[in-house]
């Protein structure tokens, strides 16, 4: 029998445009976690999902969770509402409206009425204040100390202010209860090129890489840029600059095709042209879904500081930057499943591939079989208000990620 | 005949020590130009000046001058009252109380009671709104476009109004009558290593460096650390790092033993470890006596930024930031004058020098022949409240600026 859910694209699309008004800025949306326009998305979210017949509640750190009727074993299908400082309309809102658009479909369909489809919208997954917060405190893998200790990365607002503003501090959290679900599934848009510059219309995403992030920090003299000959100097801006092309030179002999490094933040103090920076500090991060890879990175990169440090004359030292995500594959089975479906909704226009970035998947496979979908990103472009993605892509998505829904329901609840 | 004037010590430390107070900031001072506390400084060193029998006035920029009553060819000796944000005690004051102190010192005593000595005190020398506004005025070599445009660097507040709210702005300039000068003298500490390193007690300058800046400006493209392969990247950080490690390898095969070259300042933005720098830019600075190494080093860089340019692919581009400032010989028979001063008060530890740091008298030796005299600098550090030097050694740089001035003035008037 042909498996093919009846998605109703008009909603799904008229949903993501409304979901879109809320925080709208140009052709983005600026919706970071905890804000009013956060919140109150999170409240139409609970209000579409009681129309669409789940049972909708919000926990204590804004999760938004569309519970079946029905009983499991059941699918989870999730993602995240909240943006970047300024983000794209579809970074998160479209899986989490993908998994509002399956359940009640689902539900509407006397021939799947009786499968269990629930709904999660994670809070934090940018990480304004800890990133993947919400899927964190469902696994029960949060860290009491770094609770407390998160802040909003631009006010400092601690979190637990930020969630007592928002009314959530005395509501309880909810918990994973695993014998309810057979799997985890999210949907994404790529946010990177390759989907569109291949002609790709899907991607069945195999792992989410690991991501492992360092301060390095140069500590020179301050001094005067006229009257202290170069010999003299200990410039630590220099010393950040001849490292950093020392790790440009080293690391492509340690790297995968997919492994990728970024300096992303640099500080020069006092940043004045006429003074020696005595102080420099950047940010490195690198990331790759093999784990031998980044360990070969980190090693590289201790020897190099060590190196500079000991040759002098700016002392370098290095710290690792938490949360430390480890690579996550995604379940064999479950991207057999997908694969069937991306081959059923787009064949032969879809590759298997990594996730450059991280999600909340990777957080959920810790407890449940998880896979993740990917659509294209147009030009690759993402975390700006320019993504976007073809509307017929995005209902291909959908109808995929139906397909594979509804084929390892039946395989799970067999009739 | 020996001739030595008689300067007295305690008075010269006394008054350095008062103007410390005005705006003290732990062992240093805070006085940026044409704040409360840089206006009292002026308005007490009038008073010292009105006191000393010399004719004060603070002219329409700030410029605090104190005239002899004799008819010239007189000797003016200048430097600046106004600090750099958190200054030391010494950068400018010296040289301004050391002119006071010649001066007095001269009309008190009969022997040299005939000789005409002036005394003035420049705005801001340390660039707070432009850098020697004060000598540039006096010189008439001030563009009213750029007088216009100079705004502070860190309030952005305009130096007309700057003008306006220090009650100057109805006041008239004073500009050089330069018959009535033979020589314009400066003394400063030296802000650099040198003397203090090599035991030396003064420092003869032979020129003033000449200092150009340039603003290097990255285009790439902002995205995501992680989805973005580095083959697709156009990271405007990494082309930012990697064009200076080029000019760190190439500027020292065409500098000479003196030339420094700094990037003090560097910005990537939008500046997260996870985002891709789209843009960045630099400030880059060089500085030499001669001006041929200047052209040469200005040559290096634009081939340098047109090379990285077409390689791509990231935009590069160049550009001059003003003012610029050319080297400054001194006077060769001050500098004379100077020396045989220098051997008489300490024999055999003097050294001819040229200075790394700008000073007034490369503005004052385009209208009149100039000179400088470096005293020591304790560490080589300036431009920070550490910043200090041995009683002894000031007493003993104001000696020797006296004997100068003395041998040069019997000179222009033979009795």
């Amino acid at each position: 029998m042909h498996i093919m859910p009846e998605i109703n694209p008009q909603r799904l699309i008229s949903d993501l445009k409304y979901l879109r008004t809320i925080g709208k800025y140009g052709t983005g949306v600026v919706r970071p976690t905890f804000s009013t326009l956060d919140m109150e998305a999170r409240r139409w979210l609970l209000n579409r999902m009681g129309q669409a017949g789940l049972k909708a509640s919000m926990d204590g750190v804004g999760n938004v969770f569309g519970r079946s009727p029905n009983p499991g074993r059941g699918v989870l299908i999730g993602s995240h509402t909240d943006t970047q400082p300024q983000g794209g309309w579809l970074d998160g809102s479209l899986g989490v409206i993908y998994g509002l658009e399956i359940a009640r479909s689902c539900a509407e369909n006397p021939r799947t009425a009786h499968l269990t489809v629930d709904v999660a919208s994670w809070s934090d997954e940018e990480g304004t204040y800890m990133s993947m917060l919400g899927s964190r405190s469902f696994c029960d893998i949060l860290n009491l100390e770094d609770v407390e200790k998160a802040q909003n990365h631009q006010t400092a607002q601690p979190l637990l202010v930020a969630l007592k503003q928002a009314g959530l501090a005395k509501i309880p959290t909810v918990k994973l209860d695993s014998d309810r679900y057979s799997a985890y599934l999210e949907a994404h848009v790529e946010q990177g090129p390759h989907l569109d510059a291949q002609g790709e219309l899907l991607g069945v995403v195999t792992a989410i890489v690991g991501i492992r992030t360092f301060r390095l920090t140069f500590k020179g003299q301050q001094n005067h840029a006229g009257t202290t000959p170069m010999a003299y100097r200990k410039d630590a801006g220099t010393a950040l600059m001849e490292l950093v092309h020392v790790i440009n030179r080293e690391f492509p002999t340690l790297a995968g095709p997919r492994t990728v490094w970024t300096v992303g933040y640099v500080q020069f103090k006092p940043g004045s042209p006429s003074v020696i920076p005595g102080h420099a500090e950047l940010l490195l991060q690198f990331r790759d879904t093999d784990e031998l890879i980044l360990d070969a990175l980190e090693s590289k990169t201790e020897r190099i500081v060590q190196e500079a440090h000991q040759q002098g004359p700016v002392e370098v030292d290095l710290a690792a930057v938490s949360p430390r995500c480890e690579p996550a594959a995604m379940d064999a089975t479950i991207q057999e499943y997908l694969a069937a479906a991306a081959e059923m909704n787009a064949p032969g226009k879809w590759i298997r591939m990594p996730s450059g970035a991280g999600h909340d998947a990777q957080i959920l496979t810790r407890r449940l079989p998880a896979g993740m979908l990917f659509i294209p990103s147009i030009g690759g472009i993402s975390h700006d208000i320019a993504e976007d993605t073809a509307e017929e892509d995005i209902v291909r998505g959908c109808r995929t990620l139906a397909s594979a829904t509804e084929s390892l329901l039946r395989q799970a609840n067999p009739i």
